[in-house]
């Protein structure tokens, strides 16, 4: 490959020249790349030759390289360089941020690197690894301007001035005011400062009892503080009201991103946490296995309905046709009825207690979309195998499969909400193989009676 | 139903309420209710009651109720409002989430509310309903405070002051330093003001070339721009640089939040747009038919190869069986590889060009995983029917069908994406019907030669 040409895959020229040890043109490369680019570049190294980059990289830059790679590759490159420089790289990085990443790292590393980390940030990540990822303190950031309501306008712009390289990476909307102890008492607008006299003292202005989050405040609640309001910070205390940090707006909104894209991973399989294709084939192998091999159990279960027919399937063998058939189109009618509860759930506009309702709303649906689909497939089988019986054997199964799917999709969200479980991951499955079950058991039970 | 007993469902009570004409026990029940309340309690009425219920409250509160529910809804309600108090309910809400709702409204009555707005708000409605949703312009809304760099820094305070009310809902982050002709010149972080003497000009500390967004740029570059930075807004400006209006972050995320719901959504068959169950059944059950259809003639294509082989399946009955294992398992191997493909294309690990790349990633899965599932199910069909030839024919037969179904469900999303169309949408049919066909006729191929 000679420089004049372009290379195609820059994964590929960025390898060489690790191999080689050229650190002063891997910097001059990755520093010519786009953050997209980089994103896409990156994503394409294993972890050791992630560990490689990072080592020739200035820990500042590194930093930035491993928020734009997903957690999961960031963490696995984080493992493999020394603890010093992944102590150092993720020292140049925001707490909330750092503390995404540690969370990923196996805990002999993680400990390794907390353990040569300067002490306040390996105390304060430890601090915060105990909380869920998905809780308030998991979304909050440590970093925040408290004053005292003894102070002046004066003294909080002084004080801004000081911090703002250290919070300079936040929006900095409000400041809080704490007592001796660190209570919350209340926030100053920031905009308030620019209106009010220097020497006008701070508790003359600030607002009292604000909105705050408790630290072990679960991500939808979070979601729905943040919803009807404008702010784009929310104060984070403890149950003695002491003030731990703040949970951004962005925090929330980025968090709320992951949960949605990891659920409609989770209904297309991908069950066992993020895959990407960087990751070892043994490995993702082993993971979507897992999920698979609970479904062919699942499907044994179902077929195993067939396997006591065999008689009335010799006797109508063009039935087996249509068993495929009638096993997909029920999937596909409930999987539908799955998806208007799962977001009905999530924009909070159904609740799992609301079996009844969503029974009779989906009801309906059943009805009519079983009369088309039966009778659809009912005219298929008529006109393709000439056999009026036949038609009506399998018309009529789809059509009170589909009843029986559209109704039980609607509800499986909810009562697998209520069990505790999770719905994006379990309703799938368990609603294939109730309607196969029936729908195998309907079109040959139904056969048995009048074709053989 | 006495007054001390607390309904079981408050929007029957809300619908007793509005039907005897009640608004000032109306107003008070509605006050009563927390944010999420009023999503869930809303959401259970249809669009006339929820019509109704705007009439009887002020359009401030109107307007927030309609901000909190979902968008379809919401313009449904709309619609069957009259004109003026239409207009008045919009006119209390920010221009984006106005035009947002706007957009769903048929068009007769869309006109006839633009019709009685004001004047102004009207003309920015329809100049903003030009833009597609899922753009810059379409992201942006059009207060801002603008400044000239001759005015000081006292200029701009007061200027902040006087328009407050106005830009309170949004987080003015920045001023925007614009030309005679309203050409974006530069920004004036807020926080500088704070640092600056009053008499300071303004073109002494603007930031000259900031980033902004093209009117046209779509979602994904709006995003992109965002996610390496900590801005909170951008500006956006048109062909010639006049600026038109500033992206929030949050509106970003909010749409971002949207298009991976919507995804979900469309992967397990809701495609024609949002699906609520106040919707009415008809139009539900229409929209649900759409899908279903496409799919019964694909899985009536797949079923034929089933057909072709009837005379085999009549010596061998046990395949009858098989079959749909054999369809569902291929159908769950795919699906994880469209899952994997669709998040890396979300997450700009991979682009759409990289078939041989997804390609041998997956075979190398599809490998391993069509081993363990074929052997699996050859030793269950050896068990289960005492039969090694016909445990061969169906665990050689689900081997490739899985090697298949992975490969092809890696590249499927990137083929999809190339031509334009959607593949969160598009991947599973045209997958499962490539693996349906394939995996029957395998079976019933292998099982012609060897077995009947």
């Amino acid at each position: 490959m000679t420089e004049a040409i372009p290379s195609k895959y820059p994964w590929i020229e960025l390898e060489e020249l690790l191999s080689d040890g050229d650190a002063d043109r891997v910097r001059t490369l990755v520093a010519s790349w786009s953050d997209s680019d980089r994103t896409h570049i990156a994503s394409h190294l294993d972890s050791g030759a992630l560990a490689l980059l990072l080592d020739f990289l200035d820990a500042e830059v590194g930093a930035d390289l491993i928020e734009l790679l997903p957690l999961s590759q960031a963490a696995d490159a984080i493992e493999e360089v020394e603890p010093e420089a992944a102590a150092e790289i993720l020292g140049e990085m925001a707490s909330d941020e750092r503390v995404d990443v540690l969370a990923e790292v196996e805990s002999k590393e993680r400990e390794a690197i907390l353990d040569v980390a300067d002490s306040a940030t390996a105390e304060e990540a430890r601090a915060l690894l105990e909380y869920d990822a998905d809780t308030a303190g998991g979304l909050m950031h440590t970093e925040f301007l408290s004053v005292e309501s003894r102070m002046t306008v004066a003294n909080a712009v002084e004080s801004i001035r000081r911090a703002a390289d250290e919070v300079a990476q936040y929006s900095i909307q409000y400041l809080y005011a704490v007592d001796d102890a660190g209570r919350l008492e209340g926030v100053v607008p920031m905009r308030s400062l620019l209106f009010e006299a220097p020497e006008t003292r701070l508790d003359r202005i600030i607002l009292r009892d604000p909105i705050r989050l408790r630290v072990d405040d679960p991500l939808q609640a979070v979601h729905d503080v943040f919803e009807g309001a404008g702010f784009l910070g929310a104060p984070v205390v403890d149950d003695t009201g002491v003030m731990l940090g703040v949970v951004e707006r962005t925090a929330v909104d980025d968090a709320t991103i992951e949960v949605a894209e990891a659920d409609h991973m989770k209904s297309l399989g991908i069950a066992s946490g993020e895959e990407l294709r960087s990751m070892s084939s043994f490995l993702r192998s082993r993971r979507r296995l897992a999920w698979l091999s609970i479904n062919i159990v699942l499907n044994l279960m179902a077929a195993s309905v067939i396997a006591a027919y065999e008689e009335t399937l010799r006797g109508a063998i063009a039935l087996a046709v249509f068993l495929p058939i009638i096993s997909d189109m029920s999937g596909c009618s409930g999987n539908q009825a799955v998806a208007v509860s799962l977001r009905e759930l999530s924009l909070g506009v159904v609740r799992p207690g609301e079996l009844f309702y969503v029974l009779g709303k989906e009801a309906i649906v059943g009805i009519l979309n079983g009369l088309a689909l039966g009778g659809l497939l009912a005219g298929v089988a008529l006109l393709w195998k000439g056999d009026p019986i036949l038609g009506g054997v399998v018309g009529a199964a789809l059509a009170l499969n589909t009843l029986f799917a559209v109704s039980i999709g609607g509800v499986v969200p909810l009562l697998i909400k209520r069990s505790g479980w999770d719905p994006a991951l379990a309703s799938g499955p368990i609603l294939t193989t109730l309607t196969d079950v029936l729908g195998f058991f309907l079109t040959l039970s139904f056969a048995s009676a009048v074709l053989v």
